[in-house]
């Protein structure tokens, strides 16, 4: 299984991922699932990954290709966020679908974030479907997830508005991903953590900044064991209900 | 949807189940999950559901019935724990079977929690599969959940042990389905939490007592509100990582 988080926040867009990939308990391997395409300047784009993972790195492979043969089409030539999330979704679909009609018993299906900016346009998010369809992050909706996503929702859901600070939303990413860590074996560390800031008065755009959080990393567990203290010393704070007495 | 729980502690038994079932988004009823079952003096069992409504139901009513007819091997019959969730596994696996020969198209499976105490026995939980099969609650993994689990999952991860107060089981709980409702709106109250106390010296045992959480409780959002602004300032308090400065 996999987490992936995404944020468009008024101050640039948060990415993170874990590392953890697995067929069956018994086979687990580490994959990064944070891929930057980036023409210094011109565009730069973030595209995480859940699902499928042959399905996922064939994508990744594909519009890497492209690049490198100049394809027309390929992701370097497009105008717009709009054209980048219509020509991620539809190989996307053509991937799926190839591979499922030679073998339906098998779930050859994935997800995407893919965020960015090209110059001259805004920061954009959107989620993609194994159906090559896609939604954008909005003001009221500005965080997306893929993989395994609901043991670190309820604290996204409380803190992050569209006009959190990057601070608060990578804060808010680790606080998310320890809680899936510890719930679930699947998902796990490295987390790569990135961030492209909003420049929405140059000509140009900045670069994306990329960490990588591995085990034994001192932020992330000054982090983790200080929301752990925390959250136990709330709940012994809070006077427990009568409903009996 | 459905969220149940249930916690074995040493000093007793706590249930709680939301009361919202939905088939589609556009057919939302309130449908109690909490079945308590009681022999005064003699046995206490609680069995929470989630999975196909009409299973569930029939499940319950078969019990209830071959109580009433006297029937050989019902539930009041038994004399031991392990013999009740034998008899509600090999329930729950006819009832599934018969209705999934005749269309295998539906998903008619289920799920239920069983606590409870036999006079002269200890107090027991079990967690009952789809396939008839079960598995106890232990000191290690002293608590169970069914449906919708994995919002409310991390803070009982964090704060449940087997020697856990009943105060702190059922304040955890109640923050538990709070994270819950706010993330999945599949799941609403009311919420009914039950408890056994534990009485290990008594020739006969306690009763459950039950209470139902209704929309505008003031302890329940009490807490809710507490629990908020806790972790808010909890959050707001640490230091953010300057990973990138």
């Amino acid at each position: 299984m996999t987490y992936c988080l995404a944020i468009k926040l008024d101050s640039g867009l948060v990415f993170a991922s874990d590392s953890r990939t697995n067929a069956g308990i018994d086979n687990i391997s580490l994959f990064c699932k944070t891929h930057v395409f980036s023409l210094p300047g011109v565009m730069e784009l973030v595209v995480l990954n859940s699902g499928n993972l042959a399905t996922t790195q064939e994508i990744i492979s594909s519009l890497k290709q492209d690049i490198e043969n100049k394809q027309e089409g390929n992701l370097y030539t497009l105008e717009s966020m709009f054209d980048v999330a219509k020509t991620v979704g539809a190989l996307t679909r053509k991937v799926i679908e190839r591979h499922s009609r030679r073998d339906n018993s098998i779930d050859f299906n994935c997800s995407l974030l893919v965020g960015g900016q090209i110059k001259g346009g805004p920061q954009k998010l959107f989620m993609i479907y194994p159906a090559g369809n896609f939604i954008e992050a909005t003001p009221e909706t500005p965080f997306f997830q893929i993989g395994e996503l609901k043991y670190g929702k309820p604290m996204l859901d409380r803190t992050i508005h569209h006009n959190s600070s990057v601070d608060d939303a990578i804060k808010c990413a680790v606080v998310s991903f320890d809680a899936t860590i510890r719930s679930n074996l699947s998902v796990g560390l490295p987390i790569k953590i990135s961030y492209l800031p909003e420049n929405k008065d140059s000509e140009s755009i900045p670069s994306v900044k990329s960490y990588t959080i591995e085990e034994g990393d001192e932020t992330f567990n000054r982090i983790c064991k200080q929301w752990k203290e925390g959250l136990r010393n709330v709940f012994q704070s809070i006077e427990a209900p009568q409903w009996w007495n």
